[in-house]
């Protein structure tokens, strides 16, 4: 058996010293099933972390999909083949009737990259505003709409950042009408540096629910303003939907709960429950016209195999009424949560939709005080007690939860009167 | 059953009328075994034309691997897990002992971005050296450096273009060592065009057979002195393998052929035999930087599944001798292709490493002038008698033939016999 620290060398020495690991102590895991994974000496953790196994860990009829279809043929998009126009029928069909054409690709990060080429070919503009702490992937483009990891401050030119809206620590502290006013004003600032810089203007990326900004109350009708403000202005609203899709919010995407419909769709993580399949839908004036100046392939990006594993995530998905689950056992979670608020002092906030929870630890609720520290040992406590979850956040002090979609009630009074004990220790 | 017709219309509708497919005719692709494809009405064809499928359409042993390895866990690499390791290390011995750290991406564009990145990040220049008809993959930051679909011109200040080393077309009229010492001249021009214009110093991207500039013989003497002036100019050089590498031109990397160790490798295609693998393979110290300074995270790469294939892959390229074979029968193959040129005139070049093989068409040896229309015309009646190949090169007059690596010498005499004939037609 390999020990956890033969590993870690081994790790070090190929992936590097820096390559990330979650927990104190990191975890070996080797099976995973459902809404479970178990380590390497068989010991279960309730999975509350992860957002990709959409329909539960290693799910069969995904995994029959998977295997039969490699068995059969597995080969690029330049041949026809019918299961990529079903497959991709079957998406467009689920979101609005404007956004009708796909372009295929493997990771989200890959779709962001190719929504921002797309953007940028169409308006002949190459300025793109975020926000301030958002994280869309990890291609050269799209590291620089992502400054999270750079202290909120973009680093290049064609790129400028919004302060993300947050009604719990309100920008100026507004609220109501005023605050989603606010940072509109800070969107139509974004777009006059642009002009003022001589940099023209291709629009905006955003996440719908605002995941990586650690999943804010969005003051209603900033997304209208926000978005009227970005095409008034002749920019196109792409939403990335790698994290918010896929009915993890008890909607099957994002920008319903926004209240807006996007030019440009980025989905990827869910899509195929681990296999890496990602997309963009767009209006099918924008693909045409990408499809028209620039000879786009991708090797990998549609082919059979990836599109079988996508139609079996969407018929578990359909077939066991996941995005409803979302909705109603997320709703009993915050329900919960509202419960463990009451005795515990140090939940400040509990936000999120659906089985996207997100609850802000803080020291002090008046001053809000962040409680970074209390919640990295929260996490770690809970995963010592059997359950995963991350955090995310400004202060790295919002516990991040986010099962497989098949979490069922007993799941979360587990996860319930875990945290309660937790929360007690901190 | 669906038409053709049906099929292309619903294509168009949902990826646009551009989305590329191959042939005048469209093939309706629905089984592949080993280097057989079968059209949906049961006709089989010989497939020489796909790497990606690099020991054979639908594997056995690496769909089983596949279908084990989803049906147990797949997740991120932030847990440990011992696969990853397993075939990461494996990996990086096949390679030269200074290229030792990994990092695991799904495409080959995203290894190409991630190695931009990275020799960015490290020379803290952003100028990059690429050929004048390379394309190395599609996102933002790496259709800077593939100028072949601009017409060879590239649209950023911070790439700059060399014309690809060539001897049948070559530079200036020159032959020899003279024409090596040009092609070098022109990496140099390109480095002082950057100091000219104030942009630091990179690197120099190229695939070590380049292949998409029609696999040309190389002048003797170009790789070693182009990558000598690049480093002594500061710059790093990464070597893209993801068409040339794995075995492909009988060596497992393209740069063994080059005679020069790269700073920098990427690979795909072929890595996954179509699953979606690809990596970044470097000198530590410059993962190392990379991962210390940047945040860096990919959902899929690396994940449990992915390397389970990568094992299986590497497994029967070992098994069965594929190296070899690519070899063996791609000599075999230029055997034959040789006396097909003294029958036909049309043949003016032969070229090629191993199970990667161009013929460039001409109307006339002695003025080269390119048989452009009589290629296309070529893999057309090739495919109407069941053989796949694909064109290539600055006029698209040079037959492209890269089959899956268990192509036999029977396969490879039914080419020659076919194309012997299709010669005879044009």
């Amino acid at each position: 058996m390999n020990t956890h620290s033969d590993l870690m060398a081994r790790r070090a020495r190929l992936l590097g010293a820096k390559a990330p690991l979650f927990y104190d102590e990191p975890l070996h895991i080797v099976r995973g099933e459902g809404v479970w994974l178990y380590d390497a000496a068989g010991r279960p953790y309730l999975d509350v972390y992860n957002n990709v196994p959409l329909v539960g860990h290693s799910q069969p009829d995904v995994v029959a999909a998977l295997a039969r279809q490699a068995a059969t043929l597995n080969v690029h998009t330049r041949y026809l083949h019918e299961t990529i126009l079903d497959y991709g029928e079957r998406l467009v069909a689920r979101l609005d009737p404007s956004l009708s054409m796909v372009l295929f690709v493997c990771t989200g990060s890959e779709a962001v990259d190719q929504a921002l080429r797309i953007a940028r070919l169409h308006t002949g503009g190459e300025g793109v505003i975020c926000t301030n702490l958002t994280y869309h992937g990890n291609t050269t483009a799209v590291d620089e709409v992502s400054p999270l990891f750079y202290g909120g401050v973009p680093r290049s030119e064609r790129v400028r950042a919004i302060p993300f809206p947050d009604s719990y620590r309100p920008l100026g502290g507004l609220a109501g009408e005023a605050l989603a006013d606010a940072y509109v004003a800070e969107v139509d600032r974004a777009i006059a540096g642009f002009a003022e810089n001589g940099v023209g203007f291709a629009g905006m990326v955003l996440c719908p629910v605002f995941a990586n900004e650690g999943l804010p109350d969005v003051p209603r009708g900033f997304m209208q303003g926000a978005v009227a403000h970005v095409r008034a202005a002749g920019g196109l609203f792409i939403a990335d939907e790698v994290q918010a899709g896929f009915g993890r919010t008890g909607r099957m995407w994002g920008y319903e709960l926004a209240g807006v419909v996007p030019d440009i769709v980025t989905m990827g993580k869910p899509m195929g429950n681990g296999h890496p399949l990602a997309a963009v839908v767009a209006r099918a004036d924008l693909i045409e016209e990408f499809r028209d100046r620039v000879m786009y392939f991708n090797t990998f990006g549609g082919n059979p195999v990836s599109c079988a594993v996508g139609n079996a995530v969407l018929d578990v998905l359909d077939r066991e009424r996941l995005v409803d689950n979302a909705r109603e056992v997320g709703s009993y979670v915050r329900a919960g949560l509202a419960r463990l608020q009451q005795r515990h002092t140090m939940i400040g906030d509990i936000r999120g939709h659906g089985l996207w929870i997100g609850v802000e630890l803080v020291r002090d609720r008046a001053t809000k005080a962040p409680a970074t520290e209390e919640s990295n040992r929260a996490i770690n406590l809970m995963k010592e007690r059997g359950i995963l979850m991350g955090r995310i956040g400004q202060f790295d002090n919002v516990l991040k939860m986010r099962p497989p979609l098949p979490f069922s009630r007993a799941n979360a009074d587990l996860l319930l009167a875990t945290l309660d004990d937790v929360l007690g220790l901190l």
